[in-house]
């Protein structure tokens, strides 16, 4: 049960506040070393935050994330706000020593990831960068399998992350705001993609991408496909698309090894595709020693998308409480830099017609 | 967001008295016209009880759910507790004009059951029976479909629930005892389906059924299956086991009528295969407009088992709060009342070996 | 490759008659001991006779079938004719001594089933009832497994047979005709179920059934429900129907045991799941070792309906030939009638609304 | 039915050779305006070829197909031999005013392919390139449902072919051997899905691509990855594996458009599925209607992998009967040529780390 209490403060009040927020008050009743203590919540539109605070029970609405980086009852600083607040709060808040959660992708371009990074470390907070889909149970087991041997070498990667909400989407959305989002499907499918296949298949040395703007009007990508390189010599293909009629949620990945393969969904994501030699074994990752399992419920009743950040941010909790490290299932600052190198990389393939280096700094 | 405040007491605090907990803290904090307080849980071990308390932050830990009954106030009893302690307690809190929600199956007998739904119709009370999976969004959207004609007339329907645990399961459990049970896959899992039968296809007439028991020392049955009668004249099959391997969790239906089909798995809960009179079209039902799906995410981001217990509640507080009646989207205690009926049927049926009619008293 | 030439004569020349047909000029180039030469082909309509032969390479068309019966160089009559014509022919044919294929269901009754199969074995003849689902090499790999004691104690065994046509299907079809068809979809689909089942789980000894004609007009069945008890204690269901939307040839079982569970699907019909006691895995049968895929292609390159009558007729001359028995693995004329019984008993249940014993005489 | 006889030459025993006698065989009971003869096989060993002849019925065996270039009995030169033997005798066999099939990939290069398509155009004759899934009923299905526009504007193909053979391939086999194959999965199964996008998607303007040699010693690729663009702008991916555990003949694509999406696998060759702007529709491509039908059985009831070359072969007759072009729906030389060029640009790419434009000549 949760033991001593830790003072959260929240930025944004939107879909991801929201999921944020559930998640704390789920923990707050789960197995994880410290209590979460909703101290604040903030975001632009006073009205807006007000009713957050309301109804999720923050405790204080604040009109600047500023007020909540100088109180000294915030522990952990959760940004949840979009693309373009996402640095310059969470920079101030590692310098006053709060632990961090920051949303995907972590910073608008590469060198801001890294600085956010930079001063992370620096401070020596604990810091996560909120891939939520590592913490899908079938996920964290397929990095297991993988780790442990179960596939042998690990020879080729896909993935895909297709959704299909942008032919018809209000052009007024943050979304499409080059401004605040910085790119379209690539920082927002892209980004979790990317992250996926450097959990699952280390580093990722090159790529060679095409991207494509497509509803008239529209300032950001709609769509990009690339091929990479891991620095293991492992090829793979990752894709994206707002436009993909007919898939509402479709982050598909696939693996294959010199002993077997796995392939997932995040449309059925209770479920791992495992083959050895001969065929695909359909698990529905739901077992008591199943990873994240001892939070949820008994064998083959599933659990949704909303779970994925109650196990990220009960995990954060333990390795704020030094149980373990944010890393290697929770993605850090770090990986949250070198997915954006990533991402650079594909605007930069895409403008150059060749293949681009992930060049790290 | 929740409006005034409503006490509940809670009878139970295993697998379901978890579910219920989970579900009445996360109602406190979605659209409802009611905000559950968590005044008491009472169960048969201290120790259990009291750490139940602790966890899920229930206001006190009573030894005798007497003490809820006269308890002012608790206004809303929640019975989670094994099918033998149902009918007492239920009936005590109906009388002290509490509304209630009783776990399925209701009654340990139909007439037990029976006794329970006029208790709580003499009382005037608000009365629903715990078959949450008429709360899973895909089966509701199946019952509106079905009722605005889309199917035209329906004429087959067949629905099976199995499990896998009970080959190795501890003997000890108080599902294996008769005496707190009732019976096996009957009471647990068949009592599920025959009450999608009856929300979907309406009331069931006569059963002809085979019951089993197979592992050795087990005294209830391990699987069933029947066939049905419809009053409508459908005909139709249920089976239920508890000894189906590769099966975890396995609630499936499906409808056949004159324009279309209907198929469902609870293991993929957020899927409804719709056939017009050609193919099946694989419906994610995680849009807005879908029923439940203002409590919880964007399209294409799947709700789990979980969330059933929260739209069965949040549900439940509305009726209480006289914006809908609990019929005919929740199951009331006349309806616990019925699929007790057809659950004594099977038994008879196995017996006798001849179609039995479902009387209703 | 084919070896010494074998005669054969056709009775029926529609959907059947040309599937048999297709094989048996198949046969000519694949492994087999015989060689089949297509001497004659009747029917009733002398005009579709004469058109099938000239398709086909039938050396001739003949008005009568007893021009077969009397005919030396037939040595293998193949019935494929509608059901009421099942019988007279093929005992005929029996009593001159030719080996007999005859479609199912084998005898318009258990009697009619009877006679034919007592005839065959008096005639000391190879007999083989066209049940070529058989044939699927999924259904035969099921079957060698349970032989084989994979799945352990098989406890519960459930099959539908469903189809989509019966709504709008024209009236005049001979399917619709009690005199020629006997029944509607418990002969032409239940017929097929009932023999895997009995090829899976042995004999049949009880059936509780209920069965329905919706479509206006419809003189023979459109679907049926039913349950069954086998010899060896196990329970299980079984259901057909021409009224299914959105099915257009399910042909459906699941077998599960006490270590494992087969399920499978006419319209995937080069898979078969195979559950161990956690999870399914898909089993593409289509490796060089598995039954019949000599016949065939390369692993993953399936095969369609249409083989399964290639794999039987193979299975026939290899009979014939004296390589092996008709049984296990073809549906001798015994499995005809026992088959038969089984659907008589269907019928009676469902009027007399008990269980049914099968008696087989 | 079959129509006048039309003279069949077939280079190649093994197992294509197998593939398109069988088909032919098939086809002499088919409607189709003509009917083949099969006047004589060709192939390096003299002893398989003998064995060939006698198995599918071939008139006679020959040791060069020099002899059936210069036979006039035969007007259809059928090349199903390996890679190497592709250019050489199909060129001799043009030049002779045969008809033409020759198997893909055309030839071992571009050039080569170049030059056979040329060779072909100026004798006048009918060529059909082997890429037989174009004659799977679901994908000219897609075709025409693009070309009627269902699908809108068509924004992102995706295609990939996994087999997983390679791991334990027997070194000798000639699919390893550069100078009889050109390359690897590029070759083998890049092919397939190059035409495919061409047939769904128009012409490939440019690519960039990985390609990996993974098993020791092999001298030809094991598996490639690469982005594309179409000539309408459109972008995609590609990819192929020998080496993809749990994959035995996956050849998978889809397509997304501004008013629906279309998914298909080859494992599962009979369904097509389609979706508007929500959700996906499983067709199962059965019914009468559908493209090729007509040489199969009813609804439902499926096809197998044998039966692209029925329709393939089929189709190849009506055009040199004069019923209908090639093109479009079957694979001419120039699309042959054209797909090699797309091939070679893949190998281009990978040594390059650029976009290779793909130029024709």
């Amino acid at each position: 049960m949760a033991g001593p209490a830790i003072g959260v403060g929240l930025l944004g009040y939107a879909s991801m506040g929201r999921a944020h927020s559930r998640a704390l008050l789920a923990l707050q009743h789960l197995d994880v070393p410290l209590r979460p203590e909703l101290v604040s919540i903030s975001g632009r539109t006073r009205e807006a935050v007000e009713q957050a605070r309301e109804r999720w029970g923050w405790g204080e609405a604040v009109a600047d994330w500023r007020e909540q980086v100088v109180d000294e009852r915030i522990v952990l600083f959760d940004n949840a706000g979009p693309n373009a607040v996402h640095a310059e709060p969470t920079i101030a808040a590692a310098r006053a020593g709060k632990h961090l959660l920051c949303e995907k992708p972590l910073g608008l371009t590469a060198g801001e990831s890294y600085e956010m990074w930079q001063e992370a470390e620096r401070a020596g907070v604990a810091h996560l960068c909120g891939f939520n889909y590592r913490f899908v149970p079938a996920v964290r087991l397929a990095r297991e399998l993988l780790e442990a041997g179960e596939l042998g070498e690990v020879v080729h990667f896909r993935a895909r992350y297709l959704q299909s909400w942008g032919w018809d989407a209000d052009p007024a959305l943050w979304r499409f705001d080059p401004g605040q989002a910085g790119s379209g499907a690539i920082g927002d499918l892209g980004a979790h993609i990317v992250d996926i296949a450097r959990y699952l298949g280390g580093e990722i040395v090159s790529v060679s991408a095409r991207v494509r703007t497509i509803v008239p009007g529209r300032e950001v990508d709609d769509q990009f496909v690339a091929t990479v390189e891991f620095e293991s010599g492992m090829i793979g293909t990752l894709e994206a698309s707002r436009l993909a009629h007919g898939r509402l949620n479709s982050n598909v990945f696939e693996v294959n090894g010199s002993k077997g393969s796995l392939a997932f969904d995040v449309e059925r994501l209770n479920e791992l595709d495992v083959a050895d030699t001969k065929s695909f074994r359909r698990v529905l990752v739901t077992e008591p020693d199943h990873p994240y399992l001892r939070h949820w419920w008994r064998p083959g009743h599933i659990i949704g998308w909303g779970a994925t950040f109650v196990n990220e941010l009960g995990h954060l909790l333990e390795a704020i409480a030094g149980e373990h490290g944010v890393a290697p299932h929770g993605a850090t600052f770090e990986d949250g830099y070198r997915c954006s190198e990533v991402l650079d990389a594909i605007v930069r393939s895409a403008e150059s017609g060749r293949q681009e280096q992930v060049s790290y700094r």
